[in-house]
């Protein structure tokens, strides 16, 4: 079966530990930062870990539009667009918590700087070389 | 002598095979490309090899605000603020051209679709776990 762009991508969001973020701040400036990547529904849904007090958590409340990127060694790489939005699930922040933590959240999984970053995607991209494949993220 | 967070980012950025490039597209929609990093004068001043048919170029005549980001493994990376703007300089795209670029560009070193990004910093940002530094990027 031939995979798709859409295919590879998946694969390689899968495999992925750290992602790259991309905002736009007050100025219209773009901004990237590394994330570890937490959970994933597939192409559609992402959950990051950040503090509320951070200029990008107050940078994402006025301005969600955002995307992810995710490079391979071997010169490939998957760009997902789409929009961020800050949350305080208590179930999620519990489930992602582990007391290594501590450091960045000193009130534990509840701690109120202790903010989820929730990514939903709307559009890809997947190139290697000179392939390069538009696809949608849809159900 | 202690370095500062400036000194500290100008050793990750000459060091850096691969650096991240972010843009905004027409729709404000930040976008990111991982690039080859090839010429850098200190934090300043930064020279990548595009194609001029890319849509990254395209857009980059419309809106050059963006950003430089590097990251190393140890959780560690570096930020630029400025401006990108497309050049077609003959003694500089000499100066990168190597024959395995043909691929790419089958006209040789003055192929039209042989485009250079000429990227201009004014700040900056290092950060490594918990320690955040701006600083100002001037002569």
């Amino acid at each position: 079966m031939l995979m798709t762009g859409k295919d590879k991508a998946l694969k390689i969001v899968n495999k992925a530990e750290i992602v790259m973020l991309g905002t736009v701040d007050k100025a219209g400036q773009p901004q990237i930062k590394a994330l570890i990547k937490t959970k994933n529904d597939g192409l559609k849904e992402f959950w990051f870990c950040s503090n509320t007090s951070s200029k990008r958590a107050q940078q994402m409340k006025e301005n969600g539009k955002s995307c992810l990127y995710f490079t391979t060694k071997k010169w490939e790489g998957v760009m997902l667009n789409g929009f961020a939005e800050l949350s305080y699930d208590d179930e999620v922040r519990k489930s992602f918590w582990d007391d290594s933590m501590l450091t960045y959240y000193p009130q534990g999984a509840l701690d109120p700087d202790f903010v989820l970053i929730k990514f939903t995607a709307t559009s890809g991209n997947y190139y290697k070389a000179l392939v390069n494949e538009d696809f949608d993220v849809a159900d």
